[in-house]
């Protein structure tokens, strides 16, 4: 049967990788309609995505793929077009509203199987959505034990991703080495400006003119991760901190959608905890 | 010798095509840095652009690239890396002093052989920059007249581009058909908003909030050639018509210069009155 | 009770009107904290918008102003806070989504009466949210028949405004009229270009570079009336006409939120057909 | 003699300002074309901006709005039209050359005094627009003997600003204090992001999307002095630290070339550490 394939390739350079993969593609009648192909100077590493059409078995492709390439290729035909994600919120809706909505009409290019809040605030709106809601409380409770029932929580479903979607916990590294390059966080500042807490205000005090956010990887280091996407919005004088709260918004939910599809369209490389983005 | 080489190809498309060529460059030990590949599924056309470090000679690759790809296929290996312009222009300074200024520096790209104004105008900032300047004014004569004298005046150049560097004279079809796809020029708008004359005004009186720029190869249509770069920038009430204008000029300065930039590193493909951009 | 207000003024220009209106101001005891004011020029009319604080009473303020004012003043103080508006949709969800979840949240600025859909598919999403949705059909029957049906629907609402958040309708001047200035639409274009139906197709077949979108108010002329806002984002050669249309929703649900955000917070005049907008 | 006037006001806030400036101009028979006012919230500091037509003498304006207003307000109306500035260089031309092309066709708003570098490399093009160049080196010699010097040599002119145009050499506290609010310089970040040196390497080892840069005044704080514009442009993975240093010239280019726009009107306001910009 026809149809459209992706296939993303990782591995140490060497002469004639390209040509390997296109002799594969050739060999089984697949035509390559797009692809791009980057080497990192520095660490002599490949990266390359191609979109394809044909008629050949993916299993095919990857094992034919394997035989050519170096030992360490990580490749990966026709990935599961629809990625399965759990989200993480506290109590701003913006960014999760929009991933319902984009999720409701199948635009979101995933399925969000859960959200989990560390605040109730925001299970009505999952609700009217049909999506399952935990409220996973941190009061009273220590940072180990929050972190635990969530994990708890999450585990009992199955996800490519966790997206923190304005969720305002700090997770530890315990936590985030279960989820390695799996946890996507919007971070609200053009970073490495204005790490770590209320970035809007230290914004609005420093009197900058422009603000921004930043979608990026969560690593052990906090706000420290791989940046998928950032953009600014203009701001000015008349706006006070509040007014850039609400500005920045706009710009975090465009930042976030923006990482998810790329993401979710398997455009993301993360290499050295930089990425490496075929938009 | 080790040395950089770009390579851009453009023929019928047909499955195997980036194998046949991945393996030329593999045999010649050719280590591919970065490849951009394009299929225009509309028409089947193959586009690539390809950055190559090696020591194998380009016209040894150029010749097999030919015997292995499709009768109709366009090859260029290492293309002059300098190119050459000539430039055309009336009255308004900015294009003209931007160009000059990189020109100057070796920031361009391309090496400058001439500068021609309707206008006597912009010969001083020339001769400030020892660049030739001919003045080849339209006044009391023809238009056919007017354009022999300027074909004359640019054939005693040799020259890749001409660019219309804000040349506010429109050119004939017999006179454009003289530079296939070889003339670009700068359009005072956001193409296809505000065709024709007078685009700021247009623009102001239709009250828009954005104004624009556009880079593009001169046709035999009038601001109708294939784009190559647009961007625009804000403007609000504020602005009378000639504030507009103002606040062009910024705009053109730089979409030319990002135009230019990305021509002159044979990033750009034409196909179908339409541009394919690698950037 | 201290608190703070917005008065807009819009009249005839003369000398001395600033030192008028800030005179009431100060008999009043009201503290003008911002101030913004603009003369158009080729007609010599005065807008003004100015934030104020302080204890004195709406009504005896906007008595004041229209005594010291031209005849043809048209004052406003402390206009409706919340404004109230219906919404007409067809099938498209992201405009209708986006103005559902702010005004869900309370940070739309307006409160949403009804949408009316010529097609069902969106009352779903307005069900969720508990809105009430009207479908009025236009298969089967004239304009004009259709045009009465919703003109009945929209009656048995008070609105402030009728936003057209992807209406696919052509909405006649008779229609038009009864709503002076009080019809938003979201235009899938850069206006003006790509005036008209299927604008993204337009611009894939122009091979622009950048799209865009234009909030603006709806007049008997298609396409025509004055514009509040206009946003555009890049494309490329590797956008299809669908690929367009889908960045385009991005773009069309930001520049009607941003359009929206200013309109109901009484930023927005209209003169000569364009609009002053004191962002 | 009609003529467009500018007054600038800067003062303690207190109800009833706008009332008193704008009596002051209606006795006067000055018409307020546009005119723009902001009160800091926290600060109760009160800027206004008006742009005003009429006959009256500029000294008498002053006069009268000084005994009006709070004995803290500084006035000033009609300021020098043409400002003159004196530019710091090392060897890098951008911004230079821009700033001498803006100079010699009359479109800088200010008069270029003299240049002065650190390296002598900018001398020959500021010799062909025919602008003193003062080479001040500072190999060999303490950084005190540096600044004294460059002293020196500014205080032969007379000049309002002094603009650092890729002026790589970190002034004292001691030198900037002899010109407190007059030192623009452009960085090449988008502040406070990257602070000190080498910000594209630093933009590059992060990974960031987007790269910035800022125009300042220049304080005894490095890179903490309030903030004029600031701009941003796309990068992605493709780009090496050096291409990054070659984008960023573009949009260093055009933010100083952007503030000083804004300065040389006098549209800017400094107030605790940070600026109010009637754009």
């Amino acid at each position: 049967m026809f149809m459209l394939m992706v296939a993303v390739i990782q591995c140490t350079d060497r002469v004639g990788l390209v040509a390997a993969i296109a002799n594969v593609m050739a060999i089984n009648g697949m035509n390559i309609l797009s692809m791009r192909e980057h080497v990192e100077l520095g660490s002599s590493m490949f990266f390359s995505r191609l979109e394809l059409s044909g008629e050949a078995a993916a299993d095919i492709i990857t094992t034919q793929l394997q035989q050519v390439l170096p030992t360490d290729a990580i490749v990966q035909v026709n990935p599961l077009p629809q990625k399965r994600i759990a989200v993480l919120v506290t109590k701003e809706y913006h960014c999760l509203g929009d991933i319902l909505l984009r999720h409701h009409f199948n635009t979101l290019g995933a399925s969000v199987q859960c959200v989990i809040g560390n605040h109730a605030l925001l299970g009505d709106i999952c609700g009217r959505f049909g999506i399952p809601f935990h409220h996973v409380p941190h009061d009273g409770i220590g940072k180990e034990q929050f972190e635990q029932n969530l994990l708890t929580t999450l585990l009992a479903y199955q996800f490519d991703y966790i997206v923190l979607a304005k969720f305002m916990r700090i997770l530890s590294p315990a936590f985030t080495a279960h989820f390695p390059l799996r946890i996507i966080n919007i971070h609200h500042s053009f970073l490495p400006a204005f790490i770590g807490a209320s970035p809007y205000k230290q914004a609005f005090d420093r009197g900058v003119k422009l603000i921004g956010a930043t979608a990026h990887y969560v690593t052990s280091d906090l706000d420290e991760g791989p940046i998928i996407a950032q953009q600014i919005i203009p701001v000015n004088h008349n706006f006070t901190a509040k007014d850039m709260v609400h500005a920045g918004r706009e710009i975090e939910t465009a930042v976030l959608a923006r990482a998810l599809s790329l993401l979710l369209a398997d455009r993301v490389f993360v290499h050295n905890n930089k990425t490496i983005v075929f938009e």
